[in-house]
């Protein structure tokens, strides 16, 4: 029972890793020193997790990794939002 | 062997997720945007993996953790390095 425990926390730990990182970029607004190549290769990565999962019939392994790609959707979808919106900024500031 | 495939893909793919973040914080050496909570939550996460895989007796659990908690460690070595940094430029530049 005991690393039963563990096991849920390690899979709540890493399945919700990336929620501070979202929340940071919606306060800061802004987004420059984020890599989009890591969001995009543990998108990827977690996508393949999941049709593993499908393929061995281990509904844990989907369950978490789905919560996860959705997590990193969500995450690009910040990160594609907050990369527009300073250069509409610039150009508001630009016009008078 | 297709699937081992996929699973062998998806396990590089996120035990080596952070890899692209870390180069670019080298690169841009700025991390403003970047939440350390993020950094510290997959830290803790992954070494409670590896202490379940331990458990489990399943070295891959073990050893795709051991590398990615290698990996966050750099990452929060180099996140801490460039946090300080700016501070003693700005000094260095205020004095003549």
């Amino acid at each position: 029972m005991q690393w039963y425990l563990v096991g849920v926390a390690a899979a709540l730990l890493t399945t919700f890793g990336f929620v501070p990182q979202i929340v940071k970029m919606v306060q800061t607004r802004t987004v420059k020193d984020i890599s989009l190549l890591t969001l995009v290769q543990f998108s990827v990565g977690v996508t393949l997790w999941a049709a593993y999962g499908l393929h061995r019939a281990d509904m844990v392994i989907v369950g978490a990794n789905v919560v996860s790609l959705v997590i990193f959707i969500v995450a690009i979808v910040v990160y594609s939002w907050l990369k527009r919106r300073p250069k509409s900024d610039e150009s508001s500031i630009s016009r008078p």
